[in-house]
């Protein structure tokens, strides 16, 4: 599986318009092929930082993801509006042990 | 390297309670042997929900972190309050790429 964390801080007059395009971005990747999960947070101790937490199938989804014109485009948003980032980190995870919660 | 995602829900009434003692944990958790990262999140689409994202530099590092007597008490103060979970998935997690921030 593949885990992608990805942030970004903005400016506190964009934070409404980023979030409604990451809102946007993060229901549109869920339908995607091979997206297990997605989602956008913002950070409790800088509220103008949005986390997104992503798991992915496999690297072939992940990069599928990439290329669709609307992640590219939102990712030009982002990359607009960011006063730091964007980045991201990708990973390759193996599922341990989950605690509590989905079995 | 161990990434750890935890995620709970509370009522809006036991947010500030919570959120304070997330932060203390965090602050403290960040100190600890092996803790490479640790911050705690709002989910955008559920304000009530918290979202922690961890990272450890082994399996050690976070058993030890699980014992200490301070998270063992913050642990039962966010069961005390969760509507839902407190769940946690551990990951081993390898880092594959990053994109942007810090090298």
């Amino acid at each position: 599986m593949i885990m992608v964390i990805g942030s970004l801080t903005v400016a506190p007059e964009a934070l409404d318009t980023v979030m409604a395009a990451s809102l946007e971005h993060v229901h549109r990747s869920r339908l995607e092929p091979g997206c297990l999960s997605h989602a956008v947070h913002l950070d409790a101790e800088n509220p103008g930082r949005l986390v997104f937490v992503e798991e992915w199938s496999d690297m072939a989804a992940l990069q599928a993801h990439f290329v669709v014109p609307a992640s590219t485009g939102f990712a030009a948003l982002m990359s607009k509006h960011a006063t730091e980032g964007p980045e991201l980190a990708i990973f390759d995870a193996n599922l341990l042990r989950r605690v509590g919660g989905k079995k």
